[in-house]
Order: C-alpha cells, then sequence, then structure tokens
C-alpha cells in the first residue's frame, strides 16, 4: 500500500478543485480549465490531481469527455444509483431485501406527492400520460416488456411537482429496480395486467381529481411488486 | 489528455472488482485481497485498477484504510451526500434551491411513515426519544445549537420502521441540509422554540397514536424552515 496518496493531500486537491468551481461561478455544462492548466492554477501535483478528477468524475460534480475536455458535471444522482444497485446483488442472503426497501420508497414518495399531482391533473386534458398508458396496455398484451413507458410515466408525473430532486429520486430508484428486478424473474401475464391497469387508474383518479382513488390506484401499482418480493424473499430465507 | 486511459478498461476493471466481490461472497467490513493480488487474480495493469479501485472507494463500495489494507465498503449513501452538498452551493442564483428541495423530500418521506410511526409508537414507553427532546429543548433554551439531539431524533424515528434505506435517506439529507443549512443564517429564537416544539408534539402524537395529530407536527416542524427558504429563495432572486 506504499503507493496510495496521503487521503489528507487527496481530499484537499478535491476541494481545492470545488473551490474554483464555485469562486469561477462554474455551472453545469460549462467547460473546465485542462488539466496542465489546474495542476499549475492549484499548485498540486499531476498524479494528485488526476485523483482528485476521478473522484469528481465518480461523483458527476466533473465531467471527462474524451478527446474533448473536462466540464462541470450534471451532479446527478447517478453514484446512487451505482451504490444501491450493487448493494442489490452483493448482500448474500438477503438478494432482494434492498431491492424491497427501494420499492417501499418509491410507494412512498408516490403517496406523498399525490395531492399535488392530482391537483395539477384535475380537469386536464393529458395526450402524453394518456399515451403512454395506451402503449403500455397494447404492449402488455403483446406479452412485450414495458419498462421504457413505465418508467416514462412515472417521471412525467413525478415533473408535475416543480421538486427537481424529487424526480432525480424517482428515476434514481427506477433504475435500480430496471438493473436489479430482471433477477425476479420474468412477471406473470396477470402481474402485467394488472400493472398496465393501475396505471391507467392512476391516471383516470388524478384527472377527475380524486385524491383517494389515486392514492389506491397507487398502492394497486405496487401491490404485484411487493407480493413478489415479499415471496422471493421468503424463498431465499428458506432455501 | 493523452494519459488518460481507455474509459471501456477502466470500467471492465471496476466490473472484475464487483464480480469478485459477488463471486466470493465478500460483503461489508470483509477484507479484499491486496492491489498485487488483485491486478493478478483480474489480469488488469496496476495503474487501471488503482483507478477502479479510487472509483469504488469513492462510491463506498471498497473502504481503502491506509495502512491495513483493503476492504468492502458500507455502500452507503454518502457519495450522494456529497453530490447534493455540493451541488447546494454551486449552482449560481439558485443557492438555497437544492435545499429547498431536500427539505420538501424530508418532509413528504415523514408524511409517508407517519402511519408505522404512529403504530410503532402508540402507548409505548420511549424513554431515549423523550431524553433527546428534553436535551433539546434545554439546550434551545440556552440559545445553543441541537443539531446533534435533532438528527437524533430523526433518525431514531426512522428506525422503527424496517426499511434500512429509508434511514439511510434520512441520514443524507439531514447531512446535506447540516452541510449547506448554515448559510441561512442564525435561526431566530422564535423559529428555535417552534422546533423544539414540533418535535415533542411529534412525539406526544405518536405515543397517544393520533395518526392526524403526528401529521399536523411534521408539517408544523418543517413550516419555519420553509418559510426561511421562501424568503431566502425570493431575496436571491431579487437581489
Amino acid at each position: 500500500m506504499t503507493k496510495v496518496r496521503e487521503p489528507q493531500r487527496l481530499r484537499a486537491s478535491i476541494d481545492a478543485v470545488k473551490e474554483l468551481i464555485i469562486s469561477k461561478g462554474l455551472k453545469p455544462g460549462d467547460p473546465m480549465p485542462t488539466e496542465v492548466q489546474l495542476a499549475e492554477l492549484l499548485d498540486v501535483s499531476r498524479a494528485n490531481l488526476r485523483e482528485a478528477i476521478r473522484t469528481l468524475a465518480t461523483l458527476d460534480i466533473i465531467e471527462v469527455r474524451h478527446g474533448t475536455g473536462m466540464f462541470v458535471g450534471e451532479m446527478s444522482l447517478r453514484p446512487l444509483v451505482e451504490g444501491l444497485t450493487f448493494k442489490g446483488v452483493v448482500l448474500p442472503g438477503k438478494d432482494f431485501e434492498t431491492l424491497r426497501q427501494v420499492v417501499e420508497v418509491r410507494l412512498a414518495l408516490d403517496l406523498a406527492i399525490a395531492p399535488q399531482v392530482v391537483e395539477q391533473l384535475e380537469g386536464r386534458e393529458t395526450p402524453e400520460l394518456s399515451d403512454v398508458c395506451v402503449e403500455m396496455a397494447n404492449r402488455g398484451e403483446r406479452g412485450e416488456n414495458f419498462a421504457s413507458e413505465d418508467r416514462e410515466f412515472h417521471l412525467t408525473i413525478a415533473g408535475l411537482i416543480g421538486n427537481e430532486l424529487y424526480g432525480q429520486l424517482v428515476a434514481a430508484f427506477w433504475d435500480v429496480y430496471t438493473l436489479v428486478g430482471p433477477r425476479l424473474g420474468v412477471p406473470t401475464p396477470r402481474d402485467m395486467a394488472d400493472t398496465v391497469r393501475a396505471h391507467q387508474d392512476m391516471l383516470d383518479a388524478a384527472k377527475s381529481g380524486d385524491l383517494e382513488a389515486y392514492r389506491d390506484a397507487v398502492q394497486a401499482h405496487y401491490a404485484p411488486l411487493l407480493r413478489v418480493l415479499d415471496s422471493t424473499t421468503g424463498a431465499a430465507v428458506a432455501g
């Protein structure tokens, strides 16, 4: 381990790069100085700087586009997805525990924004969401995967409430589910049909301004998934 | 940028380390092979491996303890805190936008778990939570910061509901708030007193099994904070 640099020095370089972004007022997408310029500006070694850049790229605070240069990153929740996804497959004997937790938090978040969603959609035409529901139903009837329509539905709903973090969390948890979920096996035709209907019911309830019906539809939406997760968790413990 | 290694090769090394953790059935806290052993086992260059380790350490998938060795990490939400905290200070003209979003999501999560919290605490003695509330009140009366008691209160509540991810999210958002919040300035004595009372009200409502009163206390808990954030956001736009 002799070649590992002091974490304090690395921390200092990371903080120096962050300070520079703040002091120059840079925002996501703005170009950063080159590696050579940065090493000079911040008075740090190239080796140390490169480790700092790697750390900041992992956190999506910096984006390295190969052949183009360095830019301020989007500061997305991508690191959260990577960590949770791995955690979802790595914990021995509790394979689906993380997945169940993710689904429960998704349910909690969907219930929490229910009043705002209903307020936004009541009495409105929603051609985009209606189209997504129709496409989902068509795919479901053909026994095809409709994960992409499903994701779009939830992101559109999340986008209604003027809180970007909320939408990012929904997207992050969706991605974790998409990456770990296939290990649950193929959903039954009945579960697929229930899921399609739950989305249509959520939309209908919101448009008619019925908060209770919307909450019921949200619960129904997650019910097949939680049923599968409960039975799988039980099976994993029994096996 | 000629020295930057191919991202595909780095990705492959990262995935190889992850595969090794899975195939050996390692779990958080278990020792990893040394860097030399890993390079040999996975047939990757030391330089490439070191970048992969740096990435995985940033994601808390690996923990490098200097002088001791490498261990499987806790896969915590620390990367989420680091990214969100920086985002909270970096976005020009929207300094407190991220903070407001964090507080709104905290409120949503607290409301979402309200039924389970009330079910868990109804009719029970809660010496730990009661002590935390008393200590918070004492500190508040002396005009002292009670962030650590506040954090403990919310983590204890979150710990009641058997979903570890939920507690981690509460902790992560709390940490973001603690790091960015001081930029809001010193809270008024009135806001401090309101916050102390809101925690006591949450506890009393839960113990008496009154879900509606609990939800009201949760709303009252976040009200002073959202008021400050609304006025600050307004001021930032006006300024």
